[in-house]
């Protein structure tokens, strides 16, 4: 049983770091310290409150970045815990506690991996960069999204980007994720006219403007999806209208829709889409829209390949190109014209309680992400 | 200006009777005083508390039935009323009082009318009967629903019945009630399965599997009404579905939705349409039903034509022959076999604050119902 390797001691550090969102509780200082000691410029690009740190090694192309957050996401009932989120307690060969999976494994692995690649290579081809923030699992305003604009404007180009996030499915290696679809909500209040149902003459019932839109929506195809994607999908999440009284029509009905998108559509070509059917049914209504995130597939090039044999050889399978899942700080920094793969741990305990990482899997990313730079640099 | 006359006197003192439904409050026992006079033979059949008076005088057919009901709403806020609701007060020609328009006048105008009718007449044709209850204006169970079931189970057959419940609109006379739709609620729970919005796959949305079945509802015509009804009318009170959270398909949709009914409909018809188009789209569904009366539309014959023609006389405007409003005890005088008609005053205070009705309508009142009673007796 590994009870100390570099991998799992840096994790232990920062889980230990009360990090909650959007705060860092000096992760990155720690980081910062030892990417120091490896001769990287640290440059510190706060904003509102919100640490970010771009860390450079190296110079000139191929500039490869490898991303993370050192922020975690609230404990839920402690009691429900089996240890203490915040001290990392290993069982059976499980590390838990929060950040365990999502994403301070990542980081300690990336840090540990170009820890080995620069004494082994001394020289190499490019740029090394870490972009670190602390604001990923919030509103994510300050953070990557934040950085990226100021290295945007400042002519910074990225070639590659290795995000340390959750991205194994049933075990190491098993995913890699090169793709996300778009989230897209809409908040949609349909208007009538308020009466008594006994008089249907004097009433607009909302419920019954909606209906045959309603239909139409749900019967729409909005796209058939691509090699990588799914097709676009439509889900009512919340339809609310009527005063509680069954005598009484109401005088407006509210509708929460999401889209979960892919990249044969856009954000734009959806609210057309919806507007359109709206207004051919003739309603009155007042929308408002909500872009969590536009599609996204990266670049298909060197790094996936480099990453997939990597991963395959460290962990013995090939790993599937993914596009599902939740979203991650790679959705800014594909627009940015980087190659974007996201590979860490198995995802299966995020956000939960007692989320935990196979102790045996620390070395074995790192290995994975060592073998990935050697590759590319 | 009448400060005093037979039925305004009756009225005043049926109004100061406190019979909050479902309460007589002594306001039987003076009426049964007054027709004991007369020589009517008293009869009452009371039910679970309830006071129901069935008082008749004369033999054999026609029977006319004179029905009412003693029991009134509750006041509301009791500030508001610009004076006691219980302490009847007349002010510019209006009485006000609860029960002033629903239904006290009515009832002192059929007694006043009766006692003229049968000093001036004294022998006549057939029975006049009055059926007088103080369970109208609450469940109803107990009340002319009751003293209904008991007379038909030993023979009793009526021919006409006048309830004196304030028809008319704008004047006196200008409507007389010969019918009413029917009330059918559904309470339908349409099921699906919970799940996240990101996995369409994994979930069965309950408001998607519910869209086309209630386009289809909205869009059916259930029937084209007829000379006296219009078309039965569908409305959904209330849809809700939704957990709050926007990424959650919901497990369940709730729907609560109303018909008023013609008598080109019946309750069973309705359900079964439904119904059948429920499960032409396969849907999954729990459906409880609620009926709160079915249609009728009163025999066409001699009582309408005199009570129109005295209506007429008195008024000076032909009344209109209406099938509107709210619930009486007609719906349950009407499928015993009797000719029945709602003739009385102006019901746009019923219900309501400062309750009134007009002083110079109460004697005409009692005039119409005693041309009426002259032309059948």
């Amino acid at each position: 049983m590994t009870t100390s390797s570099p991998t799992l001691d840096l994790t232990r550090e920062l889980i230990s770091r009360r990090s909650l969102t959007p705060d860092d509780a000096g992760c990155c200082d720690l980081i910062g310290e030892r990417l120091s000691k490896l001769g990287f410029k640290l440059e510190w690009i706060n904003s509102e409150g919100v640490i970010n740190l771009w860390a450079t090694l190296g110079s000139g192309a191929p500039l490869m970045i490898l991303a993370g957050h050192t922020d975690v996401v609230p404990t839920g009932p402690l009691d429900q815990w089996n240890s203490d989120p915040f001290t990392p307690e290993i069982r059976d060969g499980i590390l838990y506690g929060r950040g365990a999976a999502d994403m301070k494994s990542g980081l300690a692995a990336m840090v540990c991996a170009v820890e080995r690649f620069v004494k082994a290579r001394g020289k190499f081809k490019g740029t090394i960069a870490f972009l670190i923030t602390s604001d990923e699992e919030g509103v994510a305003l300050f953070g990557t999204r934040y950085v990226v604009e100021q290295l945007k404007a400042r002519g910074v180009k990225p070639d590659y980007a290795i995000v340390g996030e959750a991205s194994s499915n049933e075990q190491l290696g098993d995913r890699i994720v090169i793709g996300r679809r778009g989230s897209l909500n809409g908040i949609l209040k349909v208007l009538g006219k308020q009466g008594h149902v006994a008089y249907p003459h004097k009433v607009e019932n909302p419920i019954h403007r909606f209906a045959p839109a309603l239909a139409e929506l749900v019967a729409t195809q909005w796209d058939t999806g691509n090699a990588h994607f799914p097709p676009t999908s439509f889900q009512v999440s919340n339809i609310h209208s009527g005063t509680g009284a069954n005598n009484v029509v109401p005088g407006e009905c509210q509708v929460v829709f999401n889209f979960r998108f892919c990249t044969e559509s856009t954000a734009a070509s959806l609210r057309e889409r919806v507007e359109a059917i709206l207004k051919k049914h003739t309603l009155r209504y007042e929308l408002d829209w909500q872009l969590s995130g536009e599609p996204f597939l990266t670049r298909q090039g060197q790094l996936i390949e480099a990453a997939a044999k990597a991963s395959q050889e460290i962990s013995g399978v090939k790993p599937e190109l993914f596009t599902g899942g939740g979203t991650s700080d790679a959705r800014f920094i594909s627009p940015w014209g980087a190659e974007v793969v996201e590979i860490g741990p198995i995802n299966d305990s995020i956000h939960k309680l007692n989320e935990h990482v196979k102790v045996a899997d620390l070395d074995r990313l790192s290995t994975i992400y060592e073998r990935t730079l050697e590759q590319l640099l």
